[in-house]
């Protein structure tokens, strides 16, 4: 199988890291695609995924999944037990479903409008409204405060224990860099909880 | 089990037109929120869903659900075979929740920003930006185009055969009328699967 992706985005960061708690990254062939040099743009990256966003899976038949969640329900279906990240029955899978969503919404949306809109850096491929992309930061940050609450009272996103949700919030957290938003002490549990994602082995890869 | 909904609203359309499709739909005491009045905004609706959005599924221990794809993933997972929609083997699972999730962020997302920026219905609880909106609505429009070009070669999102995508891409679709995106004889194959879909029992609930 192969994985599109750019290393240092956010997106691909979630599937490495879902794929390294779960023991398949070396299940995957990671090939690396610029998107600063519009390599995503090309027909025949298009043609495996028609929206030209990585990741993209591509299994051995050929055929291709496209978005972070969807690759990774592929692998938590295949290898349930490896351990599983998404839950263990209908409660704790709809909750952490709801949460990704949660997280995909109110957080690493607003912050990857809030830097195309307010750095430039895509200028040329789209139309930067500098005002959208700072209301869209506010936003940022009050789901950040919101996690901070949440944080207090428990120690991991859900269930009190390490799920796909702990990894997508951990990636979108540290996602906020782009548009300056850092965790320190003025948000004290989020760091904590933070502090502790960031040490596992998967934060890494 | 209660569900929290607006009957007019495009997301617990998605939710009820699930569970019709599943024969679960007199499983759910449903529960009207007015959005117009802001009855979602208050204490109590904010203690089931913090971000003070329906639908809202509360289960009978008292504990909630949010988001709609999450809700109907309990669904799923309660009832599997009533019949599945929501894929029945991994690659269908993340090959339909990748559908869902474009239909989500470049359609069903644009055409709620469209809306909300365009037409001042919530402009005493929101900033609207006017290009911003008008910019999203562009970007539903090349989904629709996306839809319709998919469409010539398809009978049903995926797989051949009616699924959770269906109804997702079909309210979202519906939904585009918000701001005037209406379905014609401009893109013949999405309204003959249009029609298709809106012959059904699920579309009238």
């Amino acid at each position: 199988m192969k994985l599109y992706e750019m290393a240092s985005a956010p997106n691909p960061r979630r599937v490495r890291m879902f794929l390294a708690e779960k023991g398949l990254l070396d299940k995957v062939e990671r090939i690396e695609i610029d998107l600063a040099k519009g390599e995503n743009l090309s027909d025949d990256f298009s043609s495996k995924n028609p929206m030209k966003k990585v990741p993209v899976l591509e299994l051995d038949d050929g055929s291709c999944i496209s978005e972070t969640t969807a690759i990774c329900r592929y692998f938590e279906e295949q290898y349930p037990d490896s351990p599983s990240l998404l839950g263990d029955n209908a409660n704790e899978k709809a909750i952490i479903e709801q949460w990704t969503r949660w997280i995909d919404f109110y957080l690493f949306t607003p912050i990857g409008m809030g830097f195309q809109h307010t750095s430039g850096y895509f200028k040329d491929r789209m139309n930067p409204i500098k005002e959208w992309g700072e209301d869209s930061i506010k936003a940022a940050i009050k789901f950040l405060d919101f996690l901070e609450q949440h944080l207090k009272d428990n120690e991991f996103i859900a269930y009190g224990r390490f799920t796909a949700a702990d990894i997508n919030a951990f990636c979108s957290v540290d996602f906020g860099k782009v548009v300056k938003l850092r965790v320190d002490d003025s948000r004290p549990h989020l760091k904590a909880w933070y502090e502790k994602i960031q040490a596992r082995p998967s934060a890494s890869v």
